[in-house]
């Protein structure tokens, strides 16, 4: 199999496009903690009860013809990298995979929708769509689960909502999310400052990369704090009109360096890393990232000739370790890796149909 | 006219192909001083001696169907820029600009011959071919001296030889230099030990950008100190020899970077260089110098897929101020020649026929 025919493989399936409002986000995320009733908790649970959760799951796929593109896996069918290919596509936590008997993952065809099983809770229904369309996959999410609840008997309290393991779950189950790139407002400064206002309306961030505010690779996640007491739709509301002012900073700030002699300044930057990543026989993790965020944004502001946005996004999944080792096929040491990370930036810029 | 017109106009006829050795060595330099018997040396003649001087070179010129293709220039017949456009090329010496009456040039159609008028010495023949030609550069220096030593009456003593200005050109009159490229002595960190040597021998080395023997591109020129006591051909001899030896040292340095783990090193930073050079917008003179370094032995060495060696040598001189003005067209600011420098670097870089 050709390197992009591998590439083609390894990519998330929800990376596509279109992706609205995609110059600056990444991608949409809305999960959904769900547990059956009569069943323990997972971390209180035994084999048999962990087992039961994954044969009720089973058997309500195969109960609706909705479900029919829908396959469940178990972890412990996986090899170790395939398991993390998962977490490296934003389909799995890293948490799924810490003990991976009795544990499971329910994916459809292009990869839009994965449920996690028996990881903190019996389910977690995640729909990720990309670019900006919390809503949409709101919606996805949403009828994933009441299809689920035709068959399952879920957890509820009338009062309190949908039960979960970690009260702060416990209303709607609702985690949302967007990961969004703001190179621009960390050029001038001015990241910190958006985002400091988050937390008081309810919201945190955390780079994607990296601690706390900061992210070397100018990604950050927006999530809401809290599932209780609020409604689904406002939770979401809230996220989406938080998010569309982020954004509008964010144009705004590249509107600025846009203007006089900042824009030379900006094209010489982006096109220079355009030009180190198009070249190096040798690149590390953490240099790639860097540059692929400047790359990105130049790409999507046409400022490099040659690069496709798309492509660049793709690349930040590409050069993840597990990703890197199955696109070349072995387990590589970590000098092997900065030589093949660079192999594969080269290869897979190079398609870009600019 | 396009500016790959203007780049053919304003590079230095004699930097072309065939160059024997010429992945190391950049040019070869004769340079013989002569002097007009019953005419005060430069420094102590008046205008009309100044002017005797340069009549009579014209003379001489117009009496032999062999300078047919030989111009003579004043200098304050140019302008300024086109003066150190000359100096750029290698074709005069500051010196001569610093005062422009009264003094001339005289040069062959593809600019292997300079005569200098009025500079320190009367004339100053010079020959310049590129790579490792010095025995031929001094047979065209000795062929034209002849030439015009029929027309001439040079001051001769029969026991010291050329009578010159300065006492340590007396003798042949003969100074005669190459100007090598030791990228590879530098990284292995021998380049010091290797021309520490050379003094001893009476031989000089002097990096061609910066001081000592250090260079920011790895280029240094070697010459003879002495004019004195030796024949012009053991002179010539020396200096072959010499750099013959100094060409094996830094091919095995070459070679000593293409073996095993350094091979990869070598290639990424030969490629960064290159990719940093094709994409840059803004580039400073210093870091097109250090970058050139690299993509020249890269390109020589096979290590760059689209680069050639030819090209790069001829951004050596493309990239500087003046030539580069006269590029563009008219003065330009320190901050528009780092725009300008990067957009002849990638013009000239895309047009390699590799």
């Amino acid at each position: 199999m050709s390197l992009e025919a591998q590439i083609k493989r390894l990519l998330p399936g929800w990376l596509k496009e279109p992706a609205p409002d995609g110059d600056i986000v990444f991608s949409s995320r809305v999960r959904l903690a769900r547990n059956i009733n009569q069943i323990s908790f997972p971390y209180h649970a035994g084999e048999v009860q962990l087992e039961e959760v994954i044969d009720q799951i089973g058997a309500a796929l195969k109960s609706s013809s909705q479900f029919e593109n829908f396959v469940l896996q178990r972890l412990d069918d996986m090899d170790q990298h395939d398991r993390v290919v998962l977490v490296e596509k934003y389909l799995v936590s890293l948490d799924l995979l810490k003990n991976p008997a009795h544990r499971g993952v329910v994916l459809n065809q292009d990869e839009t929708v994965a449920i996690m099983l028996n990881e903190e809770d019996h389910l977690r229904i995640q729909s990720i769509l990309p670019g900006l369309q919390l809503k949409k996959a709101w919606e996805s999410a949403e009828q994933i689960d009441q299809l689920l609840e035709v068959k399952l008997d879920f957890a509820f309290d009338e009062e309190k909502g949908y039960l979960t393991t970690c009260p702060t779950n416990v209303g709607t189950g609702l985690r949302a999310s967007v990961l969004v790139h703001l190179p621009a407002l960390k050029m001038v400064g001015q990241v910190k400052k958006v985002l400091s206002v988050l937390p008081n309306v309810g919201l945190n961030v955390r780079g994607a990369y990296g601690e706390g505010t900061d992210s070397a690779g100018d990604l950050y996640q927006i999530s809401n704090q809290v599932t209780l007491g609020l409604s689904e739709e406002e939770v979401i509301g809230k996220i989406v009109s938080v998010t569309k002012q982020v954004i509008d900073q964010e144009r705004a700030a590249r509107d600025a360096l846009l203007a006089n002699e900042s824009r030379l300044q900006l094209e010489n930057r982006v096109n220079r890393a355009y030009g180190l990543l198009t070249h190096s026989r040798l690149i590390s993790s953490e240099e790639t990232i860097k540059l692929l965020s400047d790359v990105l944004m130049g790409a999507v502001m046409n400022l490099i000739p040659k690069a496709e946005g798309q492509t660049v996004k793709e690349l930040f999944f590409l050069i993840r370790p597990a990703i890197l080792q199955k696109l070349i096929g072995r387990e590589l040491s970590p000098g092997e890796r900065d030589h093949y990370r660079a192999a594969v930036i080269r290869e897979h810029l190079a398609t870009s149909s600019k």
